[in-house]
């Protein structure tokens, strides 16, 4: 192989382990890491970003080639994501990658943390290092794979995602609400692995009220669960709701009327209560936002409604549309949104797909702006 | 290459060749024929089928054989369509490659014409021409490009595609029916190429009195115009309709009021009155298809608003539905079709997305039953 189709091959492969951190780094990013030997072709360590705390992508090889005795001294590191050059949880990369005679870095994309932001290349050089940049395919598959800290990083807000499930004439459901089952088995396989990627998953009160969900990652295996949110700007939700039972993660409660009995109910099963401020009657999602950004949530999924999807989408906040389309016809039923009319057509939101792939007997679509 | 490629080969440039009939043959089915030289590389002539009377693809290819000087003794014709072995307007094909000293004939697929149906190559067989099928996936796909033809000779009636063009919301228009433009220009461009392959269009009067259509092949060039046709109970369309002035094809009217003054004023501009019976109060959607298929018609192509799409899916009469889907949500405006409240979703007709193809920003979708 060339050396650049060599590069190319262990980022890859590097990018193949960052998956592994998808429902376990949160809220730290998905990195993978490759060290090869000297000469480029023997594989000697390979890791990935634990749980937030733990070890990230670069230790978890170097750990590795440690333990198959092999030596790191002028190893390439392959790495998904710039290393860290600052103290957060764990000391920094550069530092450990320094430390272990690696002679070569290949990151596939800058760190869009501010407190790194070059930072960790910079220091690798200084150190004697040759710190490369991999090829612009692999910057987009790693900038993608960790699309919500990018934007909790530089637009300091999640990444917002709306999954919908819908038939090809836009109904989520029967005018009674009925909607078990629109989509098939498949697809709701692979919304639940869309639930896992996320750090919060919310719903409204509505959907509370009317399915009583769970609002957990079920159909795909996962080390740690979303934490559970709902908009619920009168506080209707009830304390026996099914979402406290579960209890697999904190569940978060945005309302104007966190104060009272009922707010003491659902804080005695365990809910934490966010007051909120108001805009138009409804819950200020820019305030929803914050808070979420607060906790460092990296990818927020939405699977609301008609009222609060139409909200979120309304107020310009939907980054991406993660949306099941059943091959059938329903006629009558609920909308997949509440939007107000357009003046006209050319004041519609205009959105691109972005991804299109069968999933089962439906067609999942993702759409961005 | 391996014989059984060769053959594939030259098959699967016959199936080009009989693409070119699109929008020329109708009501006779696309075919194109393939002769090669023995020895089986050297192509000595090419055709496929003209215009209704005209000559068809074996015949075609012959005289190509004659004109280019080369002999077609010993020769193996590829042809997408077995060969007809009956008088029709023209004389039977199998006769010509008899006369003209063929040694093989390789056809894709057995023609459902009841005059034919194994009968051509039965005919090849007993005059020492060796007469063979080609591939299944080829054979498919000769299928798929006379589905029309296929669905006439075998079901007696036409194939019918319903064209829509929606939001993701299921939206084709505003509530006040402003349309212009849900989807792109390549979009419509798209559109015009499946009209083009229909032998009949037709829409409903609503269509006629809110957009006064041509309903005409624009913006592909084509041989020869589909016959228009409009679904008109009570009588309603104007005389000064662009349908009668652009009149590059017949118009069909299927009404219940065939007689009186507006009828007259009708045919006074050149359109052909079918009265039709009526089935709760509505045009007898059997009745429309029995006088296309007394027409030769192979695909009927409907651009319909969303009662009479409605009307056509309530009495599952439709095959394939033709979905451009724009990347937009629209909120309030009209639905793709009305159709009666579902007693459960389990009640939905199932369809099956057959093709899935971007074209422009938007999306076009096949579905079949």
């Amino acid at each position: 192989m060339h050396p650049t189709d060599l590069d190319a091959h262990h980022l890859g492969q590097a990018l193949t382990l960052a998956r592994h951190a998808i429902g376990l780094s949160e809220p730290n990013p998905r990195v993978g890491c490759v060290l090869v030997a000297p000469g480029g072709r023997q594989v000697i360590g390979e890791g990935f970003t634990q749980q937030a705390g733990g070890p990230h992508a670069e230790v978890m090889a170097l750990r590795d080639a440690q333990a198959r005795g092999q030596s790191t001294r002028g190893a390439t590191a392959y790495v998904t994501l710039e290393p860290c050059a600052h103290h957060g949880r764990t000391p920094p990369c550069c530092d450990a990658l320094i430390e272990a005679g690696v002679a070569r870095v290949v990151a596939a994309v800058g760190d869009p943390n501010p407190l790194v932001n070059g930072q960790g290349m910079a220091r690798l050089a200084g150190a004697g290092i040759r710190a490369e940049w991999g090829p612009p395919d692999l910057a987009e598959q790693a900038r993608e794979l960790n699309i919500g800290f990018f934007s909790r990083m530089q637009r300091r807000r999640p990444w917002v995602r709306l999954k919908m499930a819908a038939s090809l004439d836009g109904r989520t459901a029967l005018t009674d609400g009925r909607s078990q089952w629109i989509t098939g088995g498949a697809a709701r396989a692979d919304g639940h692995a869309w639930r896992a990627r996320a750090g919060v998953l919310l719903c409204g009160v509505g959907t509370v009220l009317a399915d009583d969900p769970r609002l957990d990652v079920r159909e795909v295996a996962v080390a740690r669960q979303p934490v559970r949110a709902i908009v619920d700007t009168h506080l209707q939700t009830p304390p026996q709701a099914r979402l406290f039972d579960a209890g697999p993660s904190p569940v978060r409660v945005y309302t104007a009327s966190a104060d009272g009995a009922a707010a003491q109910a659902l804080r005695d099963r365990g809910a934490t209560l966010v007051p909120c401020p108001l805009v138009d009657g409804r819950i200020d999602l820019a305030a929803v936002l914050a808070d979420l950004h607060a906790l460092a949530c990296n990818e927020l999924h939405l699977e609301c409604g008609p009222t609060l999807a139409g909200a979120w989408l309304r107020g310009g906040w939907v980054d991406e549309l993660l949306l099941y389309l059943a091959p059938m016809l329903v006629g009558p039923g609920r909308p997949l949104a509440e939007l107000t009319a357009l003046p006209g057509l050319d004041a519609a939101t205009r959105w691109r797909f972005h991804e299109i792939t069968p999933v089962g007997e439906d067609l999942r679509l993702r759409l961005r702006r």
